[in-house]
């Protein structure tokens, strides 16, 4: 790592250093006369107090005082900024459409969708059913039912800790339903057997009813107490995991266009390097996936609040910009009546690692969306319906937020992490991209792709993004990623769980 | 089934019809004078409008037109009672401590806690390190790794689907410590290693920081983010259950006085049969329990809401009846400002069924809880200090009710179904009661004792509390529940989760 500090955009007032710089030293033609912490912030330009301060060539603030070239830019120095002025400029979508004409090999279903895996999935309407899905899963396994089937890729127990002792209809139902609903749609589903107990508030029948869900056969359901308990399901439930594998088995890798992949992005365990290198690269690989064809999946609404309108100017129509404002104001209201609020950020953490507004901090996580025009704005776990760039409402909490894009569709998962997050989510590979070299030396075994190169040896964020764009058309064409060789995603569905308990 | 119908308490006004029974039949001296479908009510005397009328020997509410003897009575005819007004006679507490000298073989800890089992538990502080304390469980088994130790029962992997995504002060995370310290302190556990990933919002060192969990050395932890990832950790946890192991392996079975047994209480899949076998059957064990010098937990708060009158006139001191309405309050609050309610019960199912007033179905649920003097009030997984009946607050859907007794410190749970509820609860035994022999004899594999027969062949509540009684002793002493053979328990760890997910 030669260079002491990195200006994010040309414009930049700021630099950040990448590691301790003491007064006196240089960057570019800038003499620091306050020593910088790594992760800070200093002026590479004199600032008038009133000025606008940009980082990522956005506003993350306004100077509050006159700040001098080389002075440190924290707090003391600058506050929040009307959020509507913020948008100076807009950055450019890398329209690149250099993989339009890659394939990636498949599993084509019968309704279009492209599937990246091959499982039967065991879903269940409620914590209750749990165990049995997940004895049938042991029982396949033990007793070797798959062996036959050598185009499916395993059978996935759906296990949650919900599904009763709520409300049969509102908004915590509703949300449940579609997750459920689009698990059993996932074309990385080669087939589901869906298990109730039979009294739960989440019924069988709703689920399966009236939707075309795998009008092919290859999705069947039974209800505990209706078969006679837990050793009456199983025996039935191996049955029919039989006769679903049968029809899975049939389906086999084809060429698809690289416009059948969906990717999920999330970042989870951030640090100070996530907006700087992880994410940006995520966000170049963004837009070459889109100008290919592809969608890519924003979400975390949390951790957008505060540049929510980096994504409204670039709304492809006035309604999607409303929609997302609608969505921020329902988080407004959501964190209110729970006692919470949406800016405490950034948090005591943050501002000690050198993050300084809310502005700057989303910046960071709003990059991995790239610059692609938005091109829809769903509801946590509603079905994609269209290609492009998208943002579906979720929290920032990793697994559920995860959660929401596969059953919204997603069939890839690309994961960004500074800290080291681990988990992965079947049915769809996650790929973990390291934010620091550091990181991923320690974590090698669970990450798939470093981007702390781009610090640590110069890479370029377009050459990190067209090295991603590789890795997902590997994966999506059946190679593993770490955390599918490690046996992950056993426990990492977890619905968005609104309302009371009751 | 002989008689047609049953009259719960000698002074009732209302009689329940155990079928379906036609006009002109005659139940005691009342000649029904309109059909009454199976598990509605008919009058047994003749009822002036206003009085009220009484099921279970208590008000369930009040008359609003004169109803003859032999009519059927329902929301036409009958209304809500003043409930401050309702309590018209405190049920005799069934105090006979005939199990009082009686001994269970268990395991008896260093805090002087008894355990009914001896597990090593894989605690884990975040949904993120959830897959890798299955891992461990998973390779201890394939390596036979509990075979030196044959005093152990088991490795029980503690996983859920939160402990992130949360604000890291109040309610929400205040509840989920609660219930993650209190299972790391349940005596039937001989030792636990806690796994956390590292960035978490709910930290190990704060779980094992500061308080006295397990000074005998058998509480271990570790963070995958420190450990080097996925591998190292699964490798280095192996050799921590190992060392656990050994030292809960010097543990073994010896005699323990009935006061050592914290049972449980919940009814889940309840049908209209529960308040009338099981649930009461459950109240006679209780106050035998109870009088022997054991502790018997009723929670389940959204189920005893209007009936909340008869535990607070059996409070042993004042301030147990305020701290009781307290909850009350805070759930009225809880439930208002999710947009629910708490009296939209009895529910169109419940009034379909023959329940009236949500005083008659609450009542229901409370004949679990006998009518020992109420001798505690405790928050969600709050630690038991007192033997005795107590009432512990929780939601009624089973698997979160149940995690909070078992956090609180139960070694037994004790479940009535009449749908036929099949879970089970590691590490603590879960005793099924069915409500009727019907179910009993359909899902025989899951169910554990039937109380069926108190309706089909006149089996009293005392012979039924006296057999539990027996069940609780010899299962308490290491003889297995169905759900404990079919091997439940590895989904239905759910903290309940207060609170916005960020
Ligand atoms: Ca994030
Ligand atoms: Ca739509
Ligand atoms: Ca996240
Ligand atoms: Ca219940
Ligand atoms: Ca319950």
């Amino acid at each position: 790592m030669n260079q002491p500090a990195l200006k994010l955009h040309p414009d930049d007032t700021v630099a950040i250093a990448l590691r301790d710089i003491d007064v006196g030293e240089v960057f570019d033609q800038t003499k620091l006369i306050e020593p910088i912490p790594r992760g800070h912030k200093f002026a590479v330009t004199a600032v008038k107090s009133g000025d606008k301060v940009t980082r990522y060539g956005q506003v993350i603030g306004q100077a509050r005082l006159d700040i001098a070239p080389g002075a440190h830019v924290h707090s003391h120095n600058l506050g929040m900024a009307d959020r509507l002025n913020a948008v100076i400029h807009q950055d450019t979508f890398r329209a690149d459409p250099k993989f339009a004409d890659r394939t990636f090999d498949g599993f084509h279903r019968s309704d279009g969708k492209v599937g990246t895996r091959n499982y039967i999935g065991v879903l269940t309407s409620v914590n209750c059913s749990g165990s049995v899905a997940r004895f049938i899963a042991e029982a396949a396994d033990k007793t070797n039912l798959l062996d036959a089937f050598p185009n499916v890729d395993g059978i996935v127990p759906i296990v949650h800790g919900t599904g009763c002792g709520m409300n049969s209809q509102g908004e915590a139902y509703d949300t449940l339903f579609r997750t459920l609903a689009g698990y059993a749609q996932n074309p990385n589903f080669g087939g589901i057997l869906l298990i109730g107990l039979g009294c739960e508030v989440m019924q069988v029948a709703d689920l399966v009813g009236g939707r075309p869900i795998r009008p092919d056969g290859t999705l069947r359901y039974m209800r505990i107490q209706n078969e006679g308990g837990t050793a009456a399901t199983v025996t039935k439930g191996l049955k029919h995991v039989k006769e679903i594998a049968a029809l899975a088995n049939q389906c086999r890798r084809q060429p698809a266009p690289i416009s059948a992949l969906t990717i999920g992005m999330q970042c989870g365990g951030s640090d100070g390097y996530s907006g700087i290198t992880a994410n940006p690269a995520l966000g170049v690989a963004s837009d070459f996936l889109v100008s290919s064809g592809g969608t890519s999946i924003l979400s975390e609404t949390p951790e957008i609040y505060g540049a929510e309108h980096l994504l409204t100017s670039r709304a492809a129509r006035p309604e999607l910009a409303d929609q997302l404002m609608d969505r921020i104001s329902w988080w407004e209201d959501y964190t209110s009546r729970n006692g919470g609020e949406m800016d405490n950020n950034p948090s005591p953490g943050n501002k000690k690692g050198g993050l300084t507004t809310i502005l700057e901090k989303s910046l960071g996580a709003v990059a991995k969306g790239g610059n692609a025009p938005l091109g829809g704005v769903y509801q946590f776990a509603e079905q994609i319906d269209t290609n492009g760039f998208v943002f579906m409402d979720s929290p920032g909490f990793d697994p559920c937020s995860v959660t929401g894009q596969i059953a919204s569709g997603a069939n890839l998962i690309v994961f960004t992490t500074g800290r080291g997050s681990v988990s992965g989510y079947q049915p769809v590979p996650c790929i973990k991209l390291a934010t620091n070299t550091e990181m991923f030396m320690r974590l090698e075994g669970d990450m798939d792709l470093n981007c702390g190169d781009i610090i640590s040896d110069g890479v370029s964020l377009n050459e990190k993004g067209a090295e991603l764009m590789e890795l997902l058309i590997a994966t999506a064409s059946g190679n593993k990623t770490k955390s599918e060789k490690l046996g992950y995603g056993g426990v990492e569905f977890v619905p968005w769980q609104l309302g009371a308990t009751m």
